[in-house]
């Protein structure tokens, strides 16, 4: 390892060595996501899909649709808000889009979890992620609205693609989806069109989806 | 379903409906991403690691360690590259960073790999992502090199996290660690700094990764 006490050598000392040291351990931590399950099935139709996946599909869904959104948005910022919208969830655990006692006490789960998880960041990162979560979740922004384009329209294209299959399991009603889907159209009218065409309606057409 | 025909009535059809139904034939192809598999073990210990997994970790970690850079990069490009990197995969499957006689093949698996899924969006967009890919592969440019060591530095983070059972599992050499990781110190002197002291060094100590 001479070669690299060498380097060592040459290095200066970080500015701040706990802010890296505060920048890993949320690092790390925020593996845990990657146990957090949803209740989408991924396209095989067999495994259902966790909470990393998901902001994977999205992150990469926005790089290639935003040409699709009703307003401008700042790409690489709608990005970090669809990456980390769902850490909140390694403590909170997932809600089910339509488990509506679950979804009572969602709010004061996460706040709390929000709280502890962005909060091992330093202060000026865990400021910006948190207040990103915040913005995804009211959606009164450009970015947050198409943000949640994308975080309706990911497991919809995924439904489609396993015909309907977890929505046949939990009996869901059509007015459950476009309840859901109310404000879809205000991130992307055209992928809200999109998706009603090609991902609803067919399996609405096989009954997989229950009218009304 | 009234009040939804309603508002498609409103909406101008896609200047090019061929483009978004491209567009998202990819989007849905690439969900197979998340079945290739890794040699990480996760932070459980248990489970490894899938490519989409991977990736979006590194996304995240790259929008909050972008200022050890050795030099100004574009994050957006950055996280981009990142997001997109593995999904060659998806046909060549995954080549383990120790695996000699497979490494022999990769890149023919690769670029051919390249062609077909990068092929199925808009030309303008393939493109854009082949080259990013490409940009990527060789590690020419400020990007590539600081995405090339997230790419290094996660499995690292994580190889530590579960006290080197990879390492372990495989009998990995200080010296092919340090053979895999030479240029990790030209994306950040910083990080890899970091990773030697904290993630390297103490299972070396520990014998867990063997000397030489």
């Amino acid at each position: 390892m001479e070669k690299n006490n060498d380097r060592m050598r040459e290095i200066p000392a970080p500015a701040d060595a706990d802010r890296l040291r505060r920048q890993m351990a949320f690092c790390l931590e925020i593996d845990k996501e990657k146990f957090i399950g949803r209740q989408t099935y991924l396209s095989d139709g067999v495994r259902k899909e966790n909470d990393a996946e998901h902001a994977w599909h999205m992150a990469i869904m926005t790089l290639l649709l935003s040409e699709y959104s009703n307003e401008k948005i700042d790409v690489l910022k709608t990005i970090g808000m669809l990456l980390i919208h769902d850490l909140v969830e390694i403590d909170a655990g997932d809600t089910y889009a339509y488990d509506e006692e679950a979804k009572k006490t969602q709010h004061a789960r996460e706040m709390a979890a929000a709280e502890r998880i962005f909060g091992l960041l330093p202060e000026d990162q865990g400021s910006r992620l948190k207040s990103w979560w915040e913005e995804f979740e009211s959606g009164d922004t450009p970015e947050a609205r198409f943000a949640r384009t994308m975080d309706h329209v990911q497991p919809l294209m995924l439904n489609a693609a396993t015909e309907g299959k977890s929505w046949e399991e939990h009996g869901i009603h059509l007015s459950q989806i476009l309840n859901r889907n109310q404000e879809t159209a205000r991130g992307s009218e055209q992928l809200w069109q999109y998706a009603r065409e090609n991902f609803i309606e067919p399996n609405l057409r096989a009954g997989r989806i229950i009218e009304p």
